[in-house]
């Protein structure tokens, strides 16, 4: 089966956001034995569009869409490829009830631009949105398929795992199964090199390396005929790596570093309390994002001027004028002092130089330091990251999980 | 004049990679008034890139391709380029010294493959890649362009800036202006529908309308010959926007939400300091992600527990039994509190249920309060929000940067 991607969206020809959609439905369609030969991206304008569909229609299979399925005028994908695929449109009125009880839960009042929003082909598979106004839908015609998904990835990643996946799934006759190992404190080239010798004779599973700011994630993809036989083929693969790799695998089941803590803390049955200089918010963010973190993350206190560190944790004038607030000594009394005041079982601390300005020489941007306190010990770490502001806050928030999950796993 | 841009890599369609390079040089093109009207990514495959050109010849002035120009046999980009365009390759031996001496400096040696990158057409430009062995080139003929770019965006980027964007510049006699205006409290179908006279009748500057979670952009983009005439063809409608959506608008020169908040403090020379339940030090990230939050954000607290709320902030004991701290009491005390503790001119607070679990009849999930704290005022909203955990989190957030912007503006 060969499918074709078409992005609709002059944001997209503006440059204004970037086409993450794209990636996302290519790296889910591979894995299902489905060919991409073509990605297009083409512009609100029905003329171009009806071209673009033309051509998709006569070298593709399957057409799939995301974007212009939203209730303005510039909205047209649905109109367009229904024209194009010779498709006449009608109300639904199940699917306009639901779009005016969407709104009407909301409190908000349905505006008649939205009506366009129910119009599909009588035998259009429509395709529930949870998460916006606009269903998606799959129309068939001559043996070709159109499947018909909105732009904001928000709403087109839930509808194409519930809807798109398992649609294309029940036409794919390649069944996969696939885990992910996750990998901190190596880079990509490096883990490639280990584990060359593996990832050359690589026939089934397949290993393919990703790449995430300060994280490699290793896919294995099993073509099998039943889960149990996948799992069989897979996991021997596994153990070569955790002995290649030794600890610096940290979850084999694709669980994130985050949720790897989480799950840590809830087996521990310990508590936890953490302080935070540059990362700002974002370690604690971190484990609140997780639903059932209440049931052991006591507190956060982003502590980013000297005298809140000073007030809310305690950490000692003398080293703030001996060290700075980017210190090993800062860092550790700032653990230190959230462990004493949260009464948590383990803390943890973030400072450091996240940039663009505020480096000198000694101290040069970048420079961060993560801190681990628990009853009996301190443990701190110096790192020095390269890049923006934003790629030294997120990766010094993996350091101090990976400080985490090591005092666990030790 | 109207480019097309043409992504050359099987990884984009295995979506091993996401496609910023797209995004990347749109944004690059739209200003100098280069319009595109399609993007393409095609694999290395020497039959349907041939068939990209050639479409994109009839249709575009302009062609830029990325990707394809490494020495293995699979980059074709240039040599399917140059044959499709009718134009011969030979070996420019200045540009193969200067790839042996890249490689002579890094101490590698030259594999008779990198040979290839230095054939050429006899007229065609050649850009120099200071970051790899790949340079890119201009390629003419009968009226039409072809940049080919490597596809590494550490080498693209900087090839872009010192080659591609002058040559541009040099050809365009078009210049664009545009202006980014933010609104923040109503849905994109209502805030078109209010414009909906303004939208038709758009000519220059155009308007077009599109969505993040929570907020509404509308890109106003004027041709123009100076920015001074862009300016004076914006200005007016701007107001008519301004004049129709009031005080949902927060900015139009498309700073977000929380840059918005940040110049606020700066030009009122206030400070802050942020008490998070819910939001979990999303609040507090959104200022510290900006440079230069330093001159007014002075702490954070991130008070999980409703322990770490009655200790840190004073809430009382009394407000937590009889409200619950998902309520506008507890709210008020935590604003309150952080204020006084802080001792931080203004204090925001958050607190609400997040999800998936712990909502009720009386307290749904999605129900959440913001309050803001000043020395002679708080103020207590309720809202009452919908999806999932990461996007009630988002939203409290903005609510929260709304209700302090608005006590700016009044």
């Amino acid at each position: 089966m060969i499918a074709e991607l078409i992005c609709v969206g002059t944001e997209l020809l503006m440059g204004q956001v970037v086409n993450t959609n794209a990636r996302f439905i290519a790296e889910k369609l591979a894995p299902l034995g489905i060919t991409m030969y073509y990605q297009v991206v083409v512009g609100d304008n029905v003329g171009r569009l009806t071209q673009v569909v033309k051509t998709a229609l006569a070298r593709a299979d399957i057409l799939i869409f995301c974007g212009g399925l939203g209730p303005t005028d510039d909205d047209l994908t649905k109109e367009t490829v229904a024209a194009a695929m010779d498709l006449p449109l009608v109300l639904r009125t199940d699917e306009w009830d639901k779009i005016v009880s969407y709104f009407t839960e909301k409190g908000r009042e349905v505006s008649p631009n939205n009506k366009k929003q129910a119009l599909f082909p009588p035998d259009a598979l429509v395709l529930d949105n949870p998460f916006g106004t606009a269903p998606g839908c799959i129309l068939e015609q001559d043996g070709k398929a159109a499947i018909l998904l909105p732009g904001p990835p928000r709403e087109m990643i839930p509808m194409f795992g519930a809807h798109v996946e398992p649609w294309l799934l029940a036409r794919s006759d390649t069944r996969l199964y696939t885990r992910e190992v996750r990998v901190f404190g190596m880079g990509e080239a490096d883990v490639a090199q280990k584990l060359s010798s593996l990832i050359e004779n690589q026939s089934n599973p397949t290993i393919a390396p990703y790449v995430k700011p300060g994280e490699v994630t290793l896919r294995l993809t099993a073509g099998c005929d039943s889960e149990d036989e996948g799992r069989a083929l897979v996991e021997p693969v596994l153990a070569q790596i955790r002995e290649i790799l030794g600890d610096l695998v940290y979850s084999d089941t694709g669980r994130s570093l985050p949720e790897t803590c989480h799950d840590l803390f809830l087996q521990a049955g310990k508590t936890l309390a953490v302080a935070e200089s540059c990362t700002g918010g974002l370690l604690a963010s971190a484990f609140v994002d997780i639903p059932g973190s209440s049931a052991y993350f006591i507190e956060g206190a982003v502590t980013y001027a000297n005298e809140a560190k000073v007030k809310r944790l305690g950490v000692s004038r003398d080293t703030l004028d001996k060290y700075g607030a980017v210190s090993a000594e800062c860092a550790r009394e700032m653990a230190q002092g959230m462990r004493r005041t949260s009464g948590a079982d383990i803390a943890l601390a973030t400072t450091g130089i996240a940039g663009p300005d505020g480096g000198t020489v000694d101290k040069p941007v970048g420079l961060v330091y993560v801190a681990l306190a628990t009853e009996e010990n301190v443990t701190v770490q110096e790192w020095r990251l390269y890049g923006e502001r934003a790629r030294v806050r997120g990766l010094t928030v993996l350091y101090a999980l990976d400080l985490l999950r090591r005092f666990f796993f030790s």
